[in-house]
């Protein structure tokens, strides 16, 4: 059985994180938080989770490279530092670094820019999701990594492409734009919806969260495929194959 | 079998309503275009459709009142004056006005308005349209008509509820408000979807327009529901028991 | 403050109940299962709810009558001798009975009803249904409710319209049933969907549970509702004035 | 410019197929229908359309081979015959065959099959489709063809998976089953939905035709895209680089 360490256990995440390690039938190798040590818990895990804070992360990484321990990184808000700390660990441990664990979340996105790719401009692009009425801002960070993937499939990028709002007098669509649009209400974890509309048909591309235990399941799937790899930076769809 | 008669007949509409009468079994008792005397078509018809322009309603009412035949008012963009004047025919005949002659839309507005006057403010309201490429304004008239019927189930008027952007750090949702976004593309001919959103649970009261010949259908229904009704002023929620 | 009472306190919905009243900021009165006397908790208790088993109800109804309090019953597989012991006990408190304390699900059988009795037969009715992999049958009882209430706006009941399969060459569709079909998968908690198809243009009417909470704050709401009411039987509709 | 002709042309679809046609800015080289000769509307085409019966085919196949045009065969029904006949012609000319001339419903079944390869067999595969109340058999060709690519990419076939009928007691969903289900009703053209339900999240996959004239479209991309190729026997996905 694999054993899991993971940094930043006390939080939202790492509970949640404990909770799927159990369901996945793994081992909790233990915890750590802010101030502790993170040595001994590199030294004991097989493979390690890091859902705590960006000011972590450097430390964390100097806990893996020492014990030969595969990390995923999972905190958010990383600087280009810390970026390039990730990159000089990953050539002595394995690092996996995702802004979202959901799996089907990094599925969707690979269908979506291989759709933008293989239909032509002619196809209108529109992203709508729903989160629900405390989400202090819009879009989601989902609704952009899937427009990312659709700019992508396009040999563009998101901020190339955009179109965030739309009232009034707008005009006729101009041929390329990926449009988006939040919606706002009750309890919605998050619903992403790409609407690729063209003459005559539509395809609808969607994924639709229901609770946010998919982030925890899916992070500790990726800690379990990335036990035992070999030294290298790696992405989440690689967990998936894709 | 009624005989139907149409003003602005060579419109697209115009010829989309010839078209609809004979699928419904009914009689063209002819048609007049700007121009033409109205007169002889109201003496001929059981009853009238106008979907011609809005120069056009005082002298069509006029006809319809002289002829003592009933009018339904397609026409949209009408002022205030032109509004005094349907009023006052009538009095003297009956008059169906609508800016809509889908019957679907039609029933929507009214379940929208039931559901937002029985789901408490605690039930958050959005409503997202989308539309064919070609568009010019945002949002559609029908997803105004929608807005407006949720907040007059809540006692007030969209004026005072509608929130159109949500861009960047926009903070929580406030209560009581009425989202509305638009999506374009491809050839879509008019998707409707209001969304009341609650802890745990959501409703959704959509209408998905699939050709234009709804209007046209619609138009027909209302012109032979009127056809040997007495004097007043008329709704299409009439024509369906609302 | 409203004190709850809960008869079947025990069970899985009796435990989210207690958590919902005090989200709702209402009293637990207290709590009773099988084999304990009702009597004492119906004597505290401005309201009760009953959500235990079949075989306790009229001992709960008697309790209910002796202390005249009023009494709500979510218990599930009623004999028709419990609900006449029902009617006789409305007699004397106010007593509201319901297979369903979704307030989305009650909203929604009474659009579907009136959207199902004012469109025409020439709009055909299809339901379509998923619940997660591990439901044992199939349509869900809420598909059954709605259904039920499509049939009862076209002044018919579902054991005379409904299809339930339709697989190989099935032929046209006859005008008038109401199709129903299930999908099985994942965690889903329950989503329904009324579909209104006519000529050119659908009507959707959906319900989309989130979680299984919505069942304990609808009690609650019940509850709330029917404390100090006068003597007679209720339906779930009362509450949201329907 | 283009030439393409038309074997069916007097057909529902020869006749779209013409229109598509144009609407390409291509050129219709003319048409032939049963009891023409077909041999030299091969010769003047610089591409050939076969829309007609299966009777036929072999007939088509043997003028395009002597002509050495290029041919899209989009007869249904064929026998193993006249796919060996195909076969056969492919080693002469290029022919293009598929049963369904949909871009966006190849595309999907393409991402139809990635999907269900890279999520195990704990995401459970649910597809429904829609269609009007005219429709004979149920399911429709494109939910199998999705249902096949569903069944493929889990490295098995639709046969060995299917679950056609779900009402009553049916028990727990078997793991990696593929349930169908098939909706009627109004004039709905042709609605498929692939839903792939994990544990706490979903993934919907959706092609949605307005009109029958994106059959004729993409019939007329495959002949535009076939017209010069080598000989050989390809498939819609190869118009798409699929």
């Amino acid at each position: 059985m694999t054993a899991i360490g993971i940094y930043g256990s006390s939080g939202r995440m790492g509970r949640a994180i404990a909770e799927a390690i159990e369901l996945a039938g793994a081992t909790l190798a233990g915890g750590a938080d802010a101030g502790d040590d993170p040595a001994p818990l590199a030294q004991t895990a097989d493979v390690l989770l890091d859902f705590s804070t960006a000011s972590g992360v450097e430390a964390h990484l100097a806990a893996a490279v020492a014990a030969g321990t595969p990390i995923v990184i999972g905190t958010t808000g990383l600087s280009a530092a810390q970026h390039a700390a990730i990159d000089a660990a990953a050539r002595d441990v394995a690092v996996l670094q995702t802004g979202n664990t959901s799996l089907g979340v990094t599925l969707l996105a690979t269908l979506v820019r291989e759709a933008a790719a293989r239909l032509g401009p002619d196809w209108d692009i529109e992203i709508v999701e729903m989160h629900h009425r405390h989400k202090l801002d819009a879009p989601s960070g989902t609704a952009l990594l899937l427009g990312e993937a659709a700019a992508g499939g396009r040999g563009s990028t998101l901020s190339e492409l955009r179109v965030d709002e739309r009232f009034g007098l707008v005009g006729a669509r101009c041929e390329g734009t990926i449009g988006l649009a939040a919606l706002r209400g009750g309890s919605v974890v998050g619903d992403h919806n790409v609407i690729l509309a063209g003459e005559g048909e539509r395809i609808e591309l969607g994924h639709y969260a229901q609770d946010r235990s998919i982030f925890a399941r899916g992070a500790v799937k990726a800690a379990l495929w990335l036990a035992g790899r070999s030294a290298g930076r790696y992405r989440m769809g690689d967990v998936l194959g894709l």
